[in-house]
């Protein structure tokens, strides 16, 4: 039997009849050399629709209805996108969450899914029927309608692919593939033919918002490749491959970078053991996101911690650190909202010793100053001044050869 | 415990978020002295959005998908009425078909209501939540969505309160009740307080359609007494009850009647058994309802056979009689659209003789002609021109004093 892929559509994908009919030619053509499953996303702008009639009735909807209101965008476009197939001779039948039991915790609007009943969507591939399953939602174990939060359609993608081991999901969108970096920025900056799903992790994390970072990481735990390709242009895509397959990869795969942050720095706090957990512990209890973060050596049972966090988060920060300021002892706490962040991603970094010196060289031939440097196996960030930015992801994209 | 009783709201009631908190009102005041189950249509003009839509993918869009998706029109509102709810303090949770095991025939965009799992709805009465519960819309055996065809919302409803025991059913809609005639052609007509069943019946197999009458009937088989009125302004509406239980009933309730209709006379029939089932059969079998059927005492083994069609279904039964007429021996075939029905309704014709010769004369009187009579027990129907209709209603209106 042929393999299964799993397609996937998101909302500008189905945004309007004759992006759907456009859609269902892509499944048509698919249909003939594999057995296609398929996972819709609301018609773009659907789902913002929805949520303006639910603010009509308050701020805070209640959540459980919440979820039921815009969980009816996916059953529309599932439905349209069914009877387009049928129109062009391909049978396929339109399936809600609560019809392939795709159970998911109780957590409205930010459920996880937990388990999904398989069977009718393999029984309906048997029967040569395309089964059209509603993306970004699921029921509770008393049959209460939740959904995954935004961008949840792929994860819902993902989900079903490594459940039937489907051997690919294809994530199709507005954007051709995963590029070097942002071509608004660089418009040299070439589409990745392969990226392995770390790479894509610390590229998504950053900002590259071409498919869900929970999808990816749903990806990476199930070993379920992901190949995102546009649904408006032919063309192979990027491949978000299990391993480094292709021992062609470029050692640097792509330039991410991420702007509005504050960066926080506490001088000449005690460096005692436990004083990391100690001022970020309360940070985390509020659920903020912490992202990079920065201790050197201490000089004289003294040290400089540095982090920074999204700037939405900084008045909150601010109000935590100067709460804790009787426990933790510093001198003082410098607050900059004037940074940016960029970084190289590749599996190269690990086994490259003369990466972290060429960017620096670069950076510093353009006089860029480099505040904060942190590393990872396959990641090299650098915080910089925020007007540095566009110019320094222009530097390192033209350094590391990324637009040949 | 208080009585259960179920509202009804109809798509113009919930139209617009203005209208569903007027709703959200409507029901709190009753929360207050009776446990409220609530069943809600589509806001007005969506389900014709969504039928828009599919018709983009051809005329005969795939009936399982149709259903799946105009079923979510229901989804919205009741979602949307439960918030409104939440949000004046009434604790209030949205069910889908699904989610109370509304079982269905097959039939698609025509299924029949076969059960119901009343236990969520109770239960969460027992917790003192209003169940909003989607109208029009079942499940099958399979779990695949059905739809009750347009105006099925009333059957929920009253299936709904006859399985829950409710002690009425409230069916809110933008007319406050049920009139003696249309009073867009007499303004005189009188809303009346109470109407049996079989007068409503008959009233709304005449064009009166205040309320849908598969929901009438299913009424009057369970015995759920349903009372009519509006959404939009205060008032009492009209009862429609199960039997007589007022006294000061009027002998006649109403003037109903129906234009756009054809009648066939087949001239000199031979009269012998089995000839109308002889005539009808054929047209039966293609699903042509036929409204009024007289013969009259046959002369020399002859009569004359007249029956009254839909306009819309005159040429097929011109054709089908024709392809007859090998079988049938008749003299001529006569075929008249030019006629209209008026009906004069009340549970008082059966014991009073003199209603009968009160219409005709009121008609003579105005020179209208009478061509054909046809009686049941509460209901005297005449075939008059079609000229004449507006006339004769205003007549009879008057004749009966349902003015007064």
């Amino acid at each position: 039997m042929s393999d299964i892929i799993v397609q996937k559509f998101g909302g500008t994908s189905v945004g309007s009849d004759e992006r759907i009919s456009a859609v269902a030619e892509i499944i048509k053509q698919a249909n003939e050399k594999e057995r296609v499953v398929v996972v819709v996303s609301a018609m773009s702008g659907e789902t913002n629709r929805l949520i303006g009639l639910a603010k009509t009735f308050g701020d805070n909807p209640d959540t459980r209805e919440f979820d039921a209101l815009i969980s009816t965008g996916e059953k529309v476009s599932a439905s349209l996108l069914a009877m387009a197939l049928s129109s062009i001779g391909i049978k396929a039948k339109s399936f809600s969450a609560s019809q392939i039991s795709m159970k998911t915790t109780n957590q409205h609007s930010k459920a996880k899914i937990i388990d999904i009943d398989g069977d009718k969507i393999l029984a309906s591939l048997a029967e040569g029927i395309v089964p059209i399953i509603t993306g970004f939602q699921g029921i509770t174990e008393s049959g209460d309608i939740t959904t995954l939060g935004r961008g949840g359609s792929d994860t819902t993608a993902v989900a079903i692919a490594a459940h039937i081991k489907a051997s690919r999901c294809d994530i199709y969108t507005d954007v051709d593939g995963v590029y070097t970096t942002d071509p608004r920025i660089v418009p040299e900056a070439k589409k990745l033919k392969s990226i392995t799903m770390e790479e894509m992790l610390e590229m998504a994390g950053q900002g590259a918002k071409v498919v869900q970072i929970r999808a990816v990481e749903f990806a990476n735990k199930y070993n379920v490749p992901i190949r995102v390709l546009s649904s408006f242009e032919e063309g192979e895509g990027t491949l978000i491959s299990l391993k480094e397959e292709n021992m062609e990869n470029a050692l640097i795969s792509g330039i991410a970078f991420q702007k509005d942050l504050t960066k926080f720095t506490l001088h000449s706090v005690s460096d005692k053991p436990g004083i990391a957990y100690e001022i970020l512990n309360p940070v985390n209890d509020k659920e903020i996101g912490v992202d990079v973060i920065v201790q050197n050596v201490s000089v004289n049972g003294k040290t400089d911690f540095t982090f920074t966090v999204d700037s939405e988060d900084e008045e909150e920060v601010k109000k935590i650190l100067e709460d804790e300021r009787t426990d933790i002892e510093f001198e003082d706490l410098e607050v900059d909202n004037n940074i940016a962040k960029v970084s190289i991603v590749g599996a190269g970094i690990r086994s490259n010793a003369g990466i972290a010196s060429k960017a620096f060289k670069a950076l510093a031939a353009e006089n860029i100053n480099i505040q904060i440097i942190s590393t990872s196996e396959i990641k090299l960030t650098l915080v910089i001044e925020e007007k540095y930015l566009e110019l320094a992801v222009r530097t390192l994209h033209k350094a590391f050869n990324l637009d040949k």
